[in-house]
């Protein structure tokens, strides 16, 4: 019976073809954290089931983070006034390099898990560090919240402090054996992390291939973000057609590995094609790159091509784990795009709910919607606090809901199914 | 007594070369309003006064919202689909005109009244609507705040809905009717506020140029925001030398008369030379401007020429009352100009600190700092709820109380060395 039930309430997701759907008054059947549909009345073979009344609230699909780093967030907010690679060198690595200690793990970690249970995030593809044993005590807090996650050790043997770096050899022992432990949970699944092309050796990458091989596990980098960073990657890889290419080359670039890319802010026309062909993920972090003066990724153009687009906060260059306000952040950041750099239409609301939901979502399998069939990960949001003399249309509440998020409160988080306990 | 008093903190303000000043564990003199100055201990001559201590925060300078509409405060996080000129007869023209009702006025600006009341402002330069007994209404509630406004009944004879447009007599007349009424208050003033050119004819100005020479009051309108409208401008005073011309032609554009012009998205040379030396105000406006699609403002290059900046929410192009949300917009819009339109240094958190305190509350007087001399406004912030597992610097926690501001919680307010009653 507890696997049973149905909610009720104000149903707002995006279709399939990025068109908004308003359900008011709707109903939801819930079966082993699985939507049945939304329906306008109870239907008869489902009338015993216990009905949970949110008429009062908005439920919108959970939001899907696809790209943020863990350790980061102890910083957020800070570093501000570099680009990439100095703000890596200063702020960053300095910063990972504490999580050698569990004890500072423990309670960095305890911070950054609660903020993400308490946010409008029902899954999120994580970075950890290099760390196996900090990155394992970052799952088990987060297999505690409820909240469905992929969490990556970092992988990195070169380019990078002697305070912060491995060597191929542990890198890849350290990831086995991460692997092996991190077996244990229900919700929190590992993903292979190698940091970037410039921390990566050929040897380390095709170590990770070899294991993502064997283990089908999925892998999530950075692609493509800053110009220097890209510069540097062609001094790196003289054989790789292009930045992306020197993941391919090791099995680590879509195909039958499923893989985030976060940034993509100057991917060119090869890339491109090669990221729709092989099915990657795009991570759109607007507010990182806006923050670290990368630019703003043509998002409208991958939308175009078919290729599949989420958002990500990317803290801390991003400085919240809000993916409403990363919504909010992709409108404006394509706006910009289109007044200085190209005419491609900017992204509407609908476009980036969908990149927040759907988009994100199919990472994760048919999750992002209230459609018969998608796992049931929902929010229901209290917008009584977003005060105005206005009387809004329903559409015109899921709206403020997104741009007025910090005056909005969540009465109530799903994911598959379950009810988040939210709080401390 | 109660006018002398001494407040103990961590302040943190802004000096005129905009470099931040730190004065940790320090002591603040206030008399009648206005700051003696920062002491590292408390002078002998002030030794009797009461000391409210506030070890445990951050002080920093009231901020100030150089440009915003209260009105619009209302639909806050709609009509983000649109560019300005079809977003003002979509959205906003409709709205404005139900203020002819006082009922709607009364419900609607109570609930601005207590956003901005509650909100980091401290002082702030505000359009109302055309209607006089309404704007009189959103007058005579700021007052009873404490804080300090200037306010104007809007102006418009031309290029309107017949629904909300004025005869220029009609305009006149009603705006010294306005200006006689709203002689009464304290601290709210009233401030001449043609809308933009394109709604005033140039008898409408004339008029309004003969109200300033007689009444030495300020101006507040619009500047160069939009492609579409700046066009418009030129078609409709072909014998304008560029838009800030037109205002200038009749004595409303700086000089002897202090002028806020919100945006310059826009100015070419001989708008930003006339600015400069006229002394305009920029009202930088980076969220609205994005938003509106309509670009970022060339800030360093106002800064460097010695021009008068200060930032503005423009609310409901803006979605939020937030002017430190508006630092962290102007910072990241200056890096997206930066990466695609110009090599200028893009904003550093200092320079939109100054903006926001100094910049704009220069057009107050000598406001945005505690240095000796200046008002006292002050804000002061408890940032424990900015959860983090490291320990900051003093400059590090005056950095995160801007980036994470919803993280964070006004514990008190000051403006004129009067403390605000927060809350409903």
């Amino acid at each position: 019976m507890e696997n049973e039930f149905i909610i009720k309430g104000n149903f707002y997701y995006c279709d399939e073809k990025r068109e908004l759907v308003e359900k008011t008054g709707s109903y939801c059947i819930v079966r082993d954290g699985i939507s049945e549909g939304l329906f306008d009345r109870i239907p008869k073979e489902y009338a015993g089931l216990p009905v949970r009344d949110y008429s009062a609230f908005l439920i919108i699909p959970g939001l899907i983070d696809l790209h943020t780093h863990a350790p980061q967030y102890t910083f957020r907010g800070l570093g501000m006034d570099m680009e990439l690679l100095d703000w890596l060198n200063t702020y960053t690595f300095p910063e990972e390099c504490k999580y050698s200690s569990l004890k500072y793990a423990d309670s960095a970690y305890d911070i950054f898990v609660r903020a993400l249970k308490n946010s409008y995030t029902t899954r999120a593809v994580i970075f950890g560090t290099i760390h196996a044993p900090a990155t394992l005590l970052l799952m088990e807090k987060l297999e505690r919240t409820g909240l469905i996650t992929q969490v990556g050790k970092v992988n990195m043997d070169r380019n990078a402090p002697a305070y912060y770096v491995e060597t191929t050899e542990k890198s890849i022992c350290e990831t086995e054996a991460f692997l092996k432990s991190a077996q244990k949970y229900l919700r929190t699944k590992p993903i292979l992390t190698p940091r970037f092309i410039p921390s990566c050796s050929d040897k380390l990458l095709a170590g990770l291939g070899e294991i993502q091989q064997r283990t089908r596990l999925c892998v999530q980098s950075h692609l493509s973000e800053n110009r220097s960073e890209i510069e540097w990657v062609r001094e790196l890889c003289p054989d790789a057609a292009f930045y992306g290419d020197a993941y391919d080359r090791y099995g680590l670039f879509g195909n039958n590995c499923r893989t985030i890319m976060a940034h993509c802010v100057s991917s060119g026309d090869e890339e491109t094609e090669r990221m729709a062909h092989n099915g990657v993920f795009v991570a759109h972090c607007p507010a990182s790159n806006m923050n670290l003066s990368s630019g703003a990724a043509p998002v409208r153009r991958y939308l175009e091509r078919g290729i599949r687009v989420g958002l990500g906060t990317d803290v801390a260059a991003g400085s919240s784990l809000s993916v409403a306000s990363e919504m909010v952040s992709a409108v404006q950041a394509s706006k910009m795009r289109w007044r200085y750099v190209s005419q491609d239409k900017p992204l509407s609301l609908e476009d980036v709910f969908y990149m927040a939901t759907r988009g994100g979502g199919e990472f994760f399998g048919q999750v992002g919607s209230f459609e018969k069939g998608f796992e049931f990960d929902a929010l229901v949001i209290d917008d009584s606090g977003a005060e105005s003399a206005l009387k809004f249309n329903d559409r015109d509440r899921f709206l403020r809901s997104v741009y007025l998020e910090k005056e909005c409160r969540l009465e109530a988080k799903y994911v598959r199914g379950s009810e988040i306990r939210l709080g401390a």
